[in-house]
C-alpha cells in the first residue's frame, strides 16, 4: 500500500502544517504532551470492542481487559458505590452524555431536563435527539447554574421529575456546577423521583485530584458521569468514559433485551485502540503523575492570570480553574492562537502541555496588535 | 512515558495473542490486509473534526480536508445526485444508521420503520432510542426482505408514512433487499410520503463493483446510506460513512439551528485520524485496486462453497455474496476460526486477507470433529 506521489505531497504538506499549528495551540481543552508510539504495533490488528466489555466476545480481537481496567480506574477516581457501577469507553462526552441522558428517560420518561444556559451546544442537540422535553436555567456570571432559579423553576413543576445535568465544567469559563447543592434542592422541595448527569467532559480528568475536589461524582450525588479522555490525559483520536449506577443500566438492559440485544452500549463496533490508549496513560503516569500534572496545570493557569493583570487586561478563572478568561483579543491574535471566542470574550485552557512562554507570547501578541476592548 | 514492567508485560502477551488469533480470523467481515504505517506521525497530534468537515473550523488540528475527499469518493460510488448530497466519516455503522433514521424521523414524525427480521440487533436498539414506531417483516429464507409480506403491511397501513430501512446486506447471510423493487412497491400503492435508508455497512465498500450491481444506492431511490470503514477496506479501528441527500440534512439542519447548533453530525468531537485511514486506503488501492480486491473476495468465496460440497457440507451463498453459510461445526472449530453462529448455522465471510489455505484448514477441522449436523 503505497500513495501516489501527489497524494504524499498532501499528506507530507498535511503533517508539516500540523507541526506549525500545534506550537501554537492554547485555545482548546486537548493536551498535547503525550507518546503513544509503543502502541504502533496494535495499528496492524482490526481491533473491535464491540458490546458490553464486562461480557465475553466471539470476536477475539477486542481489548476489553483493558477497556474494563479503564472504566474501573476512573470509576474509582469518581468514588462510584463498590460493585454497583458499570461503564465503558465512549467515542468522547457527547457519546457519555447522550448515553447519561438515555438511561434518564428510560428511568423517567416523563421527565424534564433542566440545564443552565452554558451547557456546550451538544446539549440541545442531545435533548431534541432523544425527544427530550427540557428548561434552560440562567447561569451566574461566573458560568455557574444559577440555583436560585433552579429552585424557583423546579417548586412550580413537581409533577414532573426532574433531569439534571449539571456540568462539572462548562466549554467557555470552566464553572462546575454543585451536585451537593443540586442535591439539597431537591431533598428540600421533596422530590425523590430525580436523576443527576454530571457532564465532567472537562474536568473528570482530574476533579480528584482538585483541594477541595469539587461536588461532581456519585458520592455527591451524580447517577451518570461522563468524562472525555482526550482532553486533560491527552489522546490522538476522541474518546471518553461513561459510567452510570448499576441498577439504573440493568433497568435500561431489560427494555433492550426485550427488543433482542444485551448491548446496551450506543455503538455498535466499538473502538478497541483508545481504551489501549487510556490504559497505556494511567499506567505509565500513575495517579501521582496525573496529580503532578494538575498541580502544573494549576500553576500556569495562576501563571497566566497574573501576568494578564501586569500588562493591565483584566482576566479571570474560576476557582481551581485551568481555564483562564479574558476580552477577546483582535482577529489576527485569535486566530494565530486559535481562541474560542464568544460574548466578547476569548479563553485559553492551560492544559499540561501549555508553557508559561506561550503566554508571555501570547500576551506580547495582544500588545503589538493595540490590545484589547475593555 | 514508559509503562512498568508488569504492564508492559501484558501489554507484551496482548500482541502475542492478537498475532495468533488474527492468523485465523475468517469469521467477521472485516479485512485485514492493511499496512497504515505511513500514517503512525499523526498519532502524535490531538487531531479532532468536530462539525460539519464542510464548514470552517477555529481548532486548527482537524482533517477536514481528506474527510471531503473521502465521503465525495463514496458519494460518487453510491451514485449521489451531483451536488445534492452530504456527508460525514462516523464511528461506524450505527452511528450511520442512527443518522439515516433520525432524518426520516425529522422528515415523517408520523412515521413508521419497516425492517426485516434478519437486520442487526443494533436496528431495534436505534429505533429504541429515536423512540420511532415500527413493524418488523418476514424475511424470505435466502435472508432477503419478504416482498409480499411488506407490500401487504404497506397496503393496510397507508395512513403512516412508511420508512423502509433496507439490508445490503444481512449480517449472517449477506442477503440484499432490493431498492428497486421496495420503491415500485410504494410507487404501486401510491405512497408518495416515504424515506428509504440503506444499511450497506457489508456491502457498501464493494457493492459498485459486482456485475451487476445491487440496487442499493442513491439512484436507485435510497435517501441515506451508511457504509462501513472497517469492514471491506479495514480499519485498525472502527470507522464509517454517512451519506444522505442533501435537502434532508437541510431540513434538520433548521431544526437543530433553532436550538442554537449549526452542527447536524451525532458525535460532537469527531475522530480526526479514520477520514485520513480511509483516505490512504482510496488512494494507495484506487478505483481498480478497490475493484481487484473484490473479484478476489468473490473467487474465494465460490472456491469455499465448492470445497464444502466436495466434503459433502451443504454450504451456500447468496448471488455475488462474500458470506458462505453452512451447517454449524462444533463448538471447538466455530471457537477456534472465531465463527459467528445463530439458528444452526454459522457462516465464514471471505474478506480480501482470506486465503484458500485457510478454508482448506477449517473444512479439515470439521472432519477431524466428526463433520456437522445436516
Amino acid at each position: 500500500m503505497a500513495l501516489p506521489r501527489t497524494d504524499q505531497m498532501q499528506l507530507d504538506r498535511f503533517l508539516e502544517r500540523l507541526d506549525q499549528v500545534a506550537a501554537r495551540e492554547i485555545g482548546y481543552p486537548v493536551a498535547f504532551d503525550f507518546d503513544y508510539s509503543a502502541l504502533v504495533p496494535f495499528l496492524s490488528f482490526s481491533l473491535n470492542n464491540a458490546g458490553d466489555p464486562f461480557m465475553p466476545m466471539t470476536y477475539l480481537l477486542n481489548s476489553h481487559e483493558f477497556e474494563r481496567e479503564v472504566v474501573s480506574f476512573y470509576a474509582q477516581l469518581a468514588r462510584a458505590p463498590e460493585g454497583q457501577w458499570w461503564g465503558y469507553v465512549t467515542n468522547g462526552s457527547t457519546e457519555g452524555n447522550l448515553y447519561g441522558l438515555y438511561l434518564a428517560r428510560e428511568l423517567l420518561p416523563e421527565g424534564i431536563v433542566y440545564f443552565s444556559q452554558d451547557s456546550h451546544y451538544s446539549v440541545g442537540k442531545n435533548l431534541h435527539f432523544l425527544n427530550m422535553r427540557h428548561i434552560m436555567i440562567r447561569s451566574q456570571p461566573n458560568g455557574e447554574l444559577d440555583y436560585d432559579d433552579l429552585r424557583e423553576t423546579l417548586r412550580i413543576r413537581r409533577d414532573a421529575p426532574p433531569v439534571i445535568f449539571a456540568n462539572v465544567g462548562t466549554t467557555m469559563k470552566e464553572a462546575r456546577d454543585d451536585i451537593g447543592v443540586i442535591r439539597s434542592i431537591l431533598d428540600d422541595l421533596a422530590i425523590e423521583s430525580r436523576y443527576i448527569h454530571c457532564d465532567a467532559a472537562l474536568c473528570g480528568g482530574y476533579a480528584a485530584f482538585l483541594d477541595p475536589p469539587p461536588a461532581w461524582d456519585f458520592k455527591d450525588g451524580a447517577d451518570s458521569i461522563a468524562i472525555s479522555g482526550h482532553k486533560f490525559l491527552g489522546s490522538p483520536v476522541p474518546c471518553g468514559i461513561a459510567l452510570a449506577r448499576r441498577s439504573h443500566v440493568e433497568r435500561i438492559g431489560h427494555s433492550v433485551a426485550y427488543i433482542g440485544s444485551v448491548d446496551t452500549t450506543i455503538s455498535g463496533s466499538r473502538n478497541g485502540l483508545t481504551p489501549l490508549i487510556l490504559w497505556y496513560a494511567i499506567r505509565s503516569l500513575g495517579l501521582e503523575g496525573m496529580r503532578e500534572r494538575a498541580q502544573r496545570s494549576l500553576r500556569t493557569a495562576a501563571y497566566a492570570v497574573e501576568r494578564f493583570k501586569q500588562a493591565g487586561i483584566g482576566a479571570w478563572r474560576n476557582p481551581q480553574a485551568l481555564t483562564v478568561v479574558f476580552p477577546s483579543p483582535p482577529e489576527p491574535v485569535r486566530e494565530k492562537w486559535q481562541l474560542a471566542s464568544a460574548g466578547g470574550f476569548s479563553h485559553l485552557i492551560c492544559m499540561p502541555h501549555v508553557r508559561q512562554e506561550q503566554i508571555d507570547e501570547l500576551i506580547t501578541d495582544i500588545q503589538s496588535a493595540g490590545g484589547v476592548q475593555q
